[in-house]
């Protein structure tokens, strides 16, 4: 049976519009989008407001998640990175994970033709 | 040792309800709720608003995260897809990952106790 | 090869700061956060709001996503558990998920190393 694979990438905002071209050339057109916040390996920013000074340790990235399984997952995450790269800190991180089944609700379908 | 899965399910906003109902009778009442935008295999859709085309590709919809131990994976499954189901394009999916650990914070249960 | 986990924690969004510092300090600095909702096994609590009864059966949580290969997920959910931890219902819940590839967009690192 053809594996499948949930590729979880979080990455810039700004990146999100080129990420979902990128998916749809790829043939994995399907995505959920989150908004979520973080941080990578760096050490929290001191920033200043008016006087009063402030770290700022987690900053606002795109959660995407997209289920491949006629795709192989590694064509996802090569679409995903080269979209979302800058060169600099902070362009974000892909995983990818399991998935045992999935299930079509309009139609009842199961496992990869569901996807 | 009973598996521990995960049953992510991205549905209709309007459906929260029903999908909340039929988990609590099939015994797995318990779920984390986000927010999320999303598109499935639709083309994105053209609109027009005050003369300006514009394209509608993401869609609103919510995700629900339901961990089960002793209550199958698949009564999950076909609960969510019944409560969730309208007949229409849209309705949704549901995919099912594995867990290998959990942790219940407040009593250090771990493993299918702490679900 | 290193295993690659993915930490899943839903907590009280006051104890984040907490949960973030005791993370630092177990060299697993990185992590996501996403607003939720959720609800565990207490049933619905009934209140009152200007005479009108109404269900609250959702209650506001922080899901905080640690990857991590280097450092044990044991390590992690004991760290979170920890400085999540009051002792009253609803402290939340640790979940530990496979990963099976990792990826660094800046860098193209893949594997362990780019976590
Ligand atoms: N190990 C991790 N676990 C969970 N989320 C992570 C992890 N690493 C990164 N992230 C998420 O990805 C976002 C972007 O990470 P980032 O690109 O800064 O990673 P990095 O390892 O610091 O790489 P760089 O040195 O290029 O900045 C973070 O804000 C966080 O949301
Ligand atoms: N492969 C996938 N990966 C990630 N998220 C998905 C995937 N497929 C669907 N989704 C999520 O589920 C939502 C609903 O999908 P949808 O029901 O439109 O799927 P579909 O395959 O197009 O089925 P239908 O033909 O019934 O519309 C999407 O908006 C998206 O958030
Ligand atoms: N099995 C589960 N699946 C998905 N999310 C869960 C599950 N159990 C708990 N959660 C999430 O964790 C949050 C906190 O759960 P909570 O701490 O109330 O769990 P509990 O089992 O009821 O424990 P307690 O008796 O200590 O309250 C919930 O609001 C929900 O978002
Ligand atoms: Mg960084
Ligand atoms: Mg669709
Ligand atoms: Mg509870």
């Amino acid at each position: 049976m053809t594996d499948i694979k949930m590729v979880v990438a979080i990455i810039r905002p700004d990146r999100l519009t080129d990420v979902k071209r990128a998916l749809s050339e790829t043939g994995a057109p399907s995505l959920t989008v989150t908004d979520v916040s973080g941080r990578g390996s760096q050490p929290a920013k001191k920033s200043q407001w008016r006087g009063e000074e402030y770290v700022v340790d987690l900053h606002q990235k795109v959660k995407v998640e997209t289920v491949v399984a006629d795709t192989p997952a590694e064509d996802v995450v090569e679409a995903i990175a080269e979209a979302a790269q800058t060169g600099e800190k902070g362009d974000g991180k892909i995983f990818v994970l399991p998935v045992e089944d999935a299930y079509q609700v309009r139609t009842g379908k199961t496992g990869p033709d569901a996807v």
